[in-house]
């Protein structure tokens, strides 16, 4: 799937319920200072790991901001030419991520993030959570929790690829622990951090500790 | 050093250099769609590792937007109780980082901003870079160039701690291996996942691979 991408405009964003942009005015030992930030979202990612055929299932998707960062989208009324810069720019490789519902259980946040984007249905048991993170500290502080999970060919109940009706267009792909080590490293491939982590963490580090459950 | 943080207070950021949000509006497969995102900043992090005396050098900051997360300092005018919400909420650990300037060469800059934040003065050829990432897919697709460098004690040169007259107030110090096994898995160090990818890169992979020059 390369998704196609069209009429590309950028405007000036003077409301927005996902960015809102907030300044800290305050004194670090006795000095005035401010800084800008955003008000972010916590959320959740899930490393997922088929036992049954040695895969690891991962998302592919478009990513506007990815894309706006490339092609350098930051100016009011912009127009985007399409043909030079195809939606393929903003494709990121990513594991299944959401974000936080605080009213909600996160352990069942990931269950059904993990069904909603790979049709996969994991026992809560399964889940485990990891560790939990800052993606960034510049301007967004927001966390992230990150689990694992094993799940098994009979736990694939539907097709996965987000929801459409909320306008989540996402494709679901297993790739085996040779591509991990093969994508991890290759700039080409937009993805972020967190995925990097994950799968060090799986390859390196996850037989060596206890697993918080 | 427990940064001294008083006097907090929250405001709407109307206009701000560095939090600018935009709408990118586009087509995806024919389909009608807007997505907010900010105007990041592409921007540099250094593993460093003092091979005379097996340490890591890593700085220690108080972030606001991290601060601002925890105590979810998002309400225009909200007044924060310092007393209740110390500085130490929003201090992190973290790599050597900075913003990139477009103008100047990347590896150069790397080598500025070691020596502005911990004092040592790294020959280039020692910097090499691992590899490029997006540390935050949603509303700041930035890259970040992740680089390595080893470092000696002749090489310190000066104490580090940022640019005070920027107003930068960095914590200089230095882990040992065990350490910094240690405090990456403990949720209560805020952190960035990109300097946890950088330690298990150093630790699991550094040995196996080509590093880029």
């Amino acid at each position: 799937m390369a998704d196609q991408i069209s009429d590309v405009s950028v405007s000036l964003c003077s409301s927005s319920k996902y960015v809102t942009p907030f300044r800290l005015n305050y004194k670090q030992d006795g000095v005035e200072k401010t800084w800008d930030y955003i008000k972010g979202h916590d959320s959740i990612a899930i490393l997922l790991y088929n036992k049954d055929r040695d895969v690891f299932p991962v998302v592919k998707q478009f990513r506007p901001a990815v894309y706006a960062a490339k092609i350098k989208a930051f100016t009011d009324g912009q127009k985007v030419d399409t043909d030079k810069h195809k939606g393929e720019e903003g494709m990121t490789l990513e594991l299944c991520a959401g974000l936080m519902d605080k009213d909600k259980d996160v352990t069942e946040m990931a269950q059904a993030e993990v069904l909603e984007e790979t049709g996969y249905k994991v026992p809560l048991e399964n889940l485990k959570k990891i560790t939990s993170f800052r993606n960034e500290v510049g301007v967004n502080g927001a966390l992230m929790t990150l689990f694992y999970a094993e799940v098994t060919d009979q736990m694939k109940i539907s097709s996965g690829g987000g929801l459409l009706d909320e306008g989540e267009q996402i494709e679901f792909l297993e790739l085996s622990g040779k591509d991990v080590m093969r994508h991890m490293m290759d700039e080409n491939i937009a993805k972020p951090v967190a995925m990097m982590f994950a799968f060090t963490w799986f390859f390196f580090m996850k037989d060596k500790e206890e697993v918080h459950t």
